[in-house]
This record gives C-alpha cells, sequence and structure tokens, in this order.
C-alpha cells in the first residue's frame, strides 16, 4: 500500500493514486467516546463487508458514496473526499443519546426521522450542532445541511426497507459526508458501529452490545449474522 | 388584576381582556434552572421597566412584540400569545454555555451572531434543539424558526447599538416568540435576566453576577444603573 495519511479509531488511510485512497478497517471495537476499547479478532473484515453491501445498495439507488470496490477482505479503495468532521444521525426509533438528552421516551417513532449533527469531537462528547454552528464552524452551510438531510432521510428509507425483509428493524443510521468539486458524497462507512439494528422481538445487532457489556464472541457472532442476512 | 393565569420563576401572569394578559415581574432572582433563588428587593421594578424601554426601542424599529403599555411600575400590559416553550439566543460574544460545549474561546466574535433555540425544560437543563427537532415536537417548523432567526438577528443588532451609545456592550440576548393568528411576536421581557451586558473593562452589568455569587447589593446597583443608562 501507498503511505498511511492517516489513523482512526477504527480504520486506517493510505494513499493510492490522485483520486482514490485506501481505508483499511482495524479489528478495534470501542465505545464511549473510545475509553471503552477492544480487539475482537475479524471485525474489520465483518464491517468492510458490511460496508460494501450497504455502499452498492445505496449507489444502487443513486446515492453518491465514496465506494469503488474492495482491495482485499478488509481494504475498501474509496474516492478521494475531503471530509467533514460531522456525524449525520437519523432516527427512525428512539433510542440512545436522543432519550437522555430530550422528552422523548425509548422507542418512540419518527415519521419523518429526526435528523441530527454532531461535531466529531471525543473531549467534548461529540456535541449537537445546528446550522448557525455549522456555518460558523465553516463545515457546512445551510444548503449542504439541507442536502446531508435530504441525503441521509433517503439512505436510513433505502436500507430500512432493504433490512425488513431480512426481518429486522433499523433504529437509527450515522453517515459522515465529504466534498468532491464542492458536492456531497457519503464517505466513512455503514456498519453495526455506525446504526442500530434489533429484531422484532428486541434482539441487539450492533455495538450496543458492546458498549453494554456483552462478550467479543457474542457482539461478533451478531455482527457475522447480520452480514450473513444481508449477502442474500 | 384578573384570574391568575400562570407563574414562573420571575413573573406572574394575570388575565385582562379578550385580547390582553398582565405580567407582574416578581422581586425572585434564580439560577442554575431555578436550583439558587433569592429575593431582590425592588428587582422586579427594576426589569419590567427596563423590558419597557427595549420593547419599545425594537417596535420602534418595527419588530413587532407583545408590549402595549404599563399598568404600574412592575406590571406590563401585553397582548395575549400563545407561546412558544423554547428560549431563542443570539450571540455577538462567547461567553457562557457555548464556551463550555463547543471547541469556542471565551470572548470569540460573531458576525453574523450565532444563533441557537432552547428547550425550555429545567429538568433537562434547557437542552438545545435543531429544526427537526422542533418539527417532530410541533414547538415551531422550519419557516418560523427561520422568521425567529431573521427577528432575533435584528433585535440583537437594535439593541446592541442602542447601549453601545451609552458605552456598554451586549455579549448575547434571549428572546421568547409566542404567535397571534399565525405570526411571531416577541413575547416575555428583556432584561438583565435575558441578556449579558459589559463594559469595555468587563464590569459586569446582567445575572451573570448573581450567577458568580456576587452579592444581591451589588447585582441590584448594576441592574440599577443600566436602568438609568437607557432611560436617556
Amino acid at each position: 500500500m501507498g503511505e498511511k495519511l492517516g489513523e482512526g479509531k477504527t480504520k486506517e488511510v493510505f494513499d493510492m493514486d490522485e483520486d482514490h485512497v485506501l481505508l483499511k478497517f482495524k479489528d478495534s471495537i470501542t465505545a464511549g467516546d473510545g475509553l471503552k476499547k477492544d480487539e475482537m479478532e475479524g471485525k474489520g473484515i465483518l464491517n468492510a463487508q458490511t460496508s460494501a453491501i450497504l455502499f452498492r445498495l445505496l449507489e444502487k439507488e443513486g446515492i453518491k458514496t465514496h465506494y469503488v470496490g474492495m482491495k482485499d477482505e478488509r481494504t475498501m479503495i474509496v474516492k478521494k473526499l475531503s471530509m467533514i468532521p460531522v456525524e449525520v444521525v437519523a432516527r427512525n426509533i428512539a433510542t440512545g443519546s436522543i432519550v437522555k438528552r430530550l422528552p422523548i421516551k425509548e422507542g418512540e417513532v419518527f415519521n419523518p426521522p429526526i435528523v441530527e449533527f454532531f461535531l466529531k469531537d471525543d473531549a467534548r462528547h461529540d456535541p449537537l450542532l445546528n446550522y448557525s454552528h455549522m456555518e460558523y464552524f465553516k463545515l457546512m452551510n445551510r444548503k449542504e445541511a439541507n442536502e446531508s438531510e435530504e441525503i441521509i432521510k433517503r439512505a436510513i428509507n433505502v436500507i430500512s426497507d432493504y433490512i425488513k425483509k431480512r426481518g429486522l428493524i433499523l433504529f437509527d443510521l450515522k453517515l459522515e459526508f465529504g466534498r468532491i468539486d464542492g458536492e456531497m458524497i457519503v464517505g466513512d462507512e455503514i456498519s453495526l458501529d455506525s446504526m442500530r439494528v434489533r429484531s422484532p422481538n428486541g434482539d441487539i445487532y450492533d455495538k450496543d452490545l458492546y458498549r453494554r457489556g456483552e462478550s467479543l464472541e457474542k457482539v461478533k457472532s451478531r455482527y457475522q449474522e447480520f452480514l450473513r442476512l444481508i449477502s442474500n
């Protein structure tokens, strides 16, 4: 691989050519703004494969992503984006931080989905941003914020329908965006680290298992089962 | 006075006629979502008079408010609004909660002002809201949120210019809105409880004095001095 350009909590980025970089998915799993951290053998492969399937699904539905192809089982070839350090979250069903922050009960259904923007800033616990903050920080102007809201609303519908056919429920979805020539493109990953997936009887398939202290074996078997389900 | 319709931390509301209510400003002063509380003799009069002057100033500049006139020195006659339980905050200069939440330094200047919406919910410490939350809670639709942003940006400019001529600096301003026939109208009060005012050498004139533990005498003398300054 080319020169290492950067490394996050779960991925390394390597230079490829003028327009592409390689995303190598690591086996690390983290929670609580990186305070809790473990190695889960094979997790990088699972998340890379899951992300590849879901990026291809979005592309098929006309949503532009950075996905180009796979170099190996844990390394993705992606378009080089100028990434925006914001987590864009769409919620179909309430769980997690929103029920602590706002007068919203666990399990409340949002139709249309609620969309939120959070600054990627572990030290400040990823604070909520509004349009006015994003303009001040030069993260997104209002047009881009509106665009990313429209894109994530379409994406959560597409993925939700896809996994519903496989018997599961998508509670929420986090996307990160970057730009190519000023256009908003979905980047980063789409995996069980970045969305919440439940069965109708409440079985958890996503990283909340890890957040809640389940064994790495349990977490891994659910990540495997989910990948198997969406592979067909 | 007519029937008491309600009471908040610093004001009582009485029925007047079909289109009007009376706002009686109490002497109580509170901070920390009501956890800190005192009586400051004469404070209700000071805040009622300060608010009256600033409402008249906004009206003169074409910004619609609920202000009609004074019934007595601490009781304001106002139009009956359907109030929206949201605090709309505009910031010219960073201080207070924003420097704790976001990577923004005390004293940073915002041009244009940053505007934020907070849910009035003491138990949850007035959480930040975005447009998507306000639509879900049916507090404001996007058009109304945009309108209230435009109104508070004009209001902070008008009040800022007015007190600048009197040698003081407006750091930030909180407004609350209500509706008459679907139109957004400035309600509540505009006082040193709801804006931050400093002198060029850093003297504090607003409720931060009380938040920081200064004596009630000191707080009152600054509230008095400010009212005297804006009265001419």
